[in-house]
């Protein structure tokens, strides 16, 4: 990187020469033996004698930083007694090769700067309750579970880009305002419009078949929004969705391309960040499983098996989290589920004129009980049926005549399926909960920091 | 590509044989003198006797398949007179190289079959007004120049993306749902949100602080709103942005930071854009102008150039849209405004200690009149003087507590930038409207489709 950042800290008067020049953790092994300056945040420390170690991060990694008597001025030393817990402070010395190390290096610290000493922050080593740790989500994101599950989640999202760019895919960004409900409007946020109402996306779907019209293969990545009074470990307000849509695709296609896509991230996140999976204890073994083929069941077939678990659910009935969570315990890799009744699916999805009363669809169940994490389908492409579809879900025809133009000029079969990033995830993380799988999660009644 | 997107053609009814394998007109080069099979839309049509000369889009391209009576069955030669704008069908035949097809290839059809054959499509290639063509958005992103933007568009965002990720910034989604709002209410959309209220972000920055005090160098892309009753060429309710923001980093910093991501975002579109920008009109020689260094010049040069054009702003007043227009209108290149009045910034923006009244702060305004595409500065880290100024704008002291945590526990030097995708594209396409930059836009009274 030729931009130097970091000048500020020599603005601020800490004159490091040019010897020393600022690297980040994560870079460290570039400079062994040279005398560099660190710039972070004390995240632990312990003293004896004529020693302080100092445990630095600096976002990028933790290094220990040996303060030692002899090598520094009273000064320094008194300051690096001082230290505690998240102050902000300026490190100089010499990059030591160390195989007690996590990482294989220390430092030798030469000098140090203090920018700010802070008093009580909140986030201790011992145990805090959920509730205070989602009141300081600003402060929680330093620590370092925390931070290696963001840190995988940015790997995840790259992936899921990679992936579809990779696949001549368009990316085309849906809308967040919307002017009606794609499956009804009890679970929708609204706002005030200029005098109208607009409603937030729940899917970019129906975007994206006009954008598969236009450019053959698209998807669009974005947030979503569901006005759900769920409280589960699998519910969030807001939350992000990749949506991919094929123009000239049947469900077939889809039950393929959505396997590949699944085997492509999680192999993506284990090349690239197994040593943040291995530091939340994550079973690397279980996601090396994750290789096609996955298993295919109708959704009549998923029925039998929950019987012989001793869970009856009567056909036609849709599958509920529980059930999801007894299905994908059943298997070691995700598994399709096809073929579900129409009527648990939305108004847009085709039929199987081969099976009348079935969906040409397929939700895709994570293993370990972590349950559904794409959904997906073949759409009605014939305007005269899908016109029908509307009025028996009473919903305004006026808002889908611009849906029902993408039938009228110059339908062709289409489909595509949706995973949301969240829960795909806690998956990919082995965590239970959801809430821990973006920055700042908003949930029922959560919405601060 | 393993999955093999297009069976369903097969499944359709056409039973092109394996030797025939579907392929994008993107890919075309690679099979010549060979029967593939191509599946898209008629774009444009001309008969003459013998023969019909079908301009086929798929989405990846267009190329002209040609039927020639003899080589077809008559019902095949029947269907293709048939055909008009938009239809969908499936054409088999030989590729060919010809020199005079602006992609150097032509297709001699075997077999031809139509999926819908279209009456009146709206769009036709007669002028049509803009509100027209912003009503049928939908079937618009099919024509050329939308179906060309849209693609530099993708490029561009990858290229915003790739800078980031390759100079070690993590990505950090912002949220959307906020519980109060960092520039005042007048022009932020509000939801109900379970009986309390939620805003609609106008920006991820404060969130980004607290994730720069995380990881380092952070940032975050994703939609964001302005409720302005503002009917512009530059204006969309919603629109994408893009927010870097780093720790111990100064202004200084950010100028640099900026103008390397600038050249690195304009080199990478042309490089792999520039067919699209060619086919637009765009004169590619301005594009090559962007490389470092920028002119960097403070508020009060840029009043003295604009007094000296005929333009009067008195010191202390914001730099108007029409201001911008003129200055970015005398440089080839983007250039830096820095050091504006502190009262026209925002409360969080650190004032310069040297030079008081002034903020510590940086726009950049694009080249040929487009003005303002960034906007960025350094952060008060005092929590003090963060405090005293959130009073003094009248913004509810609660709702920032999170916020003065940032300078509370571990306080360092820290700034950012953030551009708006849609502006920096209207820029780099040469295109007078930011509405057509986003695949659906949303402005003022315009939400449909």
């Amino acid at each position: 990187m030729k931009t130097d950042i970091g000048r500020c800290g020599q603005t601020e008067g800490n004159k490091h020469s040019n010897s020393s020049p600022h690297v980040y953790i994560e870079n460290i092994s570039q400079y062994e033996g040279q005398s560099v300056t660190l710039k972070g945040w004390l995240y632990n420390k312990r003293t004896g004698g004529k020693l302080v170690f100092i445990q630095l991060r600096d976002g990028t990694g933790i290094i220990q930083c040996v303060v030692f008597k002899p090598d520094v001025t009273d000064e320094i030393f008194k300051s690096a007694e001082l230290l505690n817990q998240e102050s902000s402070l300026i490190v100089t010395g010499i990059v030591k090769k160390d195989k007690r190390s996590p990482i294989g290096y220390e430092i030798g610290v030469s000098d140090l700067k203090i920018l700010q000493l802070v008093e009580n922050y909140p986030i201790t080593p011992k145990e805090h309750g959920i509730n205070f740790l989602m009141q300081h989500r600003h402060l929680w994101l330093r620590s370092s579970n925390q931070h290696a599950i963001l840190r995988i989640r940015h790997e995840l999202i790259k992936a899921c880009r990679a992936f579809f760019d990779q696949h001549g895919f368009t990316l085309l960004d849906a809308p967040i305002f919307t002017p009606s409900a794609c499956e009804g409007t009890t679970t929708l946020f609204a706002t005030e419009y200029f005098g109208d109402k607009a409603y937030l996306t729940q899917s970019g779907q129906l975007y994206m078949e006009a954008g598969a019209m236009a450019f053959g293969k698209v998807y669009c990545f974005g947030p979503t929004f569901r006005a759900e009074k769920s409280k589960t470990r699998r519910h969030l307000t807001e939350f992000w969705m990749i949506e991919p849509e094929v123009a000239y695709a049947c469900i077939e296609d889809i039950y393929d391309l959505a396997e590949e896509f699944i085997c492509f991230i999680v192999k993506q996140v284990l090349s690239n960040k197994r040593d943040e999976l291995v530091s939340l204890g994550r079973d690397i073994k279980l996601l090396e499983c994750v290789v096609p083929p996955f298993p295919r069941i109708s959704y009549s077939e998923a029925l039998e098996l929950l019987e012989k678990s001793g869970y009856s659910i009567e056909w036609g009935n849709d599958l509920g989290g529980d059930d999801e969570t007894v299905l994908s315990n059943m298997f070691k890799k995700p598994i399709l589920i096809h073929h579900y009744p129409a009527k648990c699916k939305a108004f847009y999805m085709k039929e199987d004129p081969k099976q009348p009363g079935q969906a040409l669809c397929v939700d895709i169940l994570a293993p370990e009980g972590y349950g559904e994490i794409i959904g997906g389908g073949q759409r009605e492409e014939n305007p005269d049926i899908l016109e029908a579809k509307i009025k028996q879900h009473n919903l305004p025809l006026d808002s889908f005549q611009w849906y029902l133009d993408l039938r009228r000029f110059g339908s062709v079969p289409h489909a595509g399926f949706g995973m949301g990033i969240e829960r795909a995830l806690a998956w990919i993380c082995g965590i239970k909960h959801v809430r821990e799988t973006i920055p700042f999660p908003r949930m029922l009644y959560k919405i601060y920091p």
